[in-house]
């Protein structure tokens, strides 16, 4: 049972935050290093062993700042949306994350890489829910296994969908096939500073039921 | 730089696989393990920080038998013919996996525990399937965090929808109020020795594109 020390992995596992605004723009990332976070992602499971997975790997400037003003165009309204609605309500935390995600939209070509991981769509038109479940638990892993990796060298990133809301374009800007979908852009680049703390959450009693749910 | 020994969290990321025949039904597993696991997956990131799960941690063995029988009302055809066309196909390997996937639908009541992740399902019907993206991608991280850490522990656990095909049967069992889905079914076990390996991947030359997909 010594083939782990629980220190050190549970310290990657609690506090691999979504990293926005300390993202290091000024620093080069050496592309073997995100191929090296890229092949461990790749080592989660799929269902069925079915690895229907694409990545994209984006380090052009003017892909990105494609990609920039598209995941604007997505998410601009959802963003100031949000934010009005946090500082309405008084959500402090709620209003910071709507802050820093909205300073990510306004900064995130500036990432030095974007990843578009994509999975062969094999779902047909409006499937059943349980089919979202097994198409997107089939990359999702890999996701953030290849985060995880990220973060255990110094790097940062943030699982991001508003660019989605213009997936055609992006498909069009990137060549993704018809078949595929994309599931994410992750912006990735160093971080400023590594001493990330873990977040504060509910206590476990509030969201884990034992046998039944009341 | 040196926050981490990445020889051991590598070995994390690159050795936590789908078990199913390694499971140890015998062993018991204590609740405080999967406790201590789920506070490390909660630590995992969800869209706007939203954090709308709940977790049950199902140990009672009427209700494990129950979800047993709606997994292979929901998955038994799936199966079967999974592995027939493995075999006409010829991928041995394929053929493995149903094998393995059919032998846990056959046992899965024996694990000393299952946990059912749910999220909070705030999507209109039919949703566009970038929000599957958001909503998915605001759980899925959570619970691969928790089995990596159920690993870190000698602990197995693998990701299933199947039972999912059943899921009003399964929310009506468990007390799953209408307005949160299922995402999975994990269940969890000591696992049978833990000298797992890396699995064998397509090169990453395949499968990763570099600013476009051409």
């Amino acid at each position: 049972m010594a083939d782990f020390d629980l220190e050190m992995t549970d310290k990657l596992l609690s506090t691999t935050r979504s990293v926005r605004k300390r993202l290091d723009f000024e620093r080069e990332v050496p592309t073997q290093v995100v191929m090296d976070c890229l092949e461990l992602g790749l080592q989660a499971p799929t269902g069925s062993n079915r690895q229907g997975w694409r990545w994209l790997v984006v380090t052009d400037e003017g892909m990105r700042n494609e990609l920039g003003r598209l995941y604007r165009k997505g998410g601009d309204e959802y963003l100031a949306q949000g934010l009005a609605q946090a500082r309405e309500s008084g959500a402090a935390q709620d209003a910071r994350v709507f802050d820093s995600a909205i300073y990510l939209a306004e900064n995130i070509e500036r990432a030095p890489v974007h990843v578009i991981p994509c999975i062969r769509n094999f779902l047909p038109e409006n499937p059943p829910r349980f089919m979202w479940a097994g198409l997107l638990g089939s990359i999702v892993p890999a996701v953030w296994s290849f985060q995880l990796a990220l973060r255990s060298r110094g790097l940062g990133s943030v699982f991001t969908t508003l660019h989605l809301r213009c997936e055609a374009e992006a498909a069009e800007l990137l060549g993704v096939p018809e078949d595929f979908m994309q599931v994410a852009l992750i912006p990735v680049a160093y971080t400023l500073g590594t001493n990330f703390k873990p977040a504060e959450r509910r206590p476990l009693e509030e969201i884990v039921h034992v046998n039944t749910w009341s």
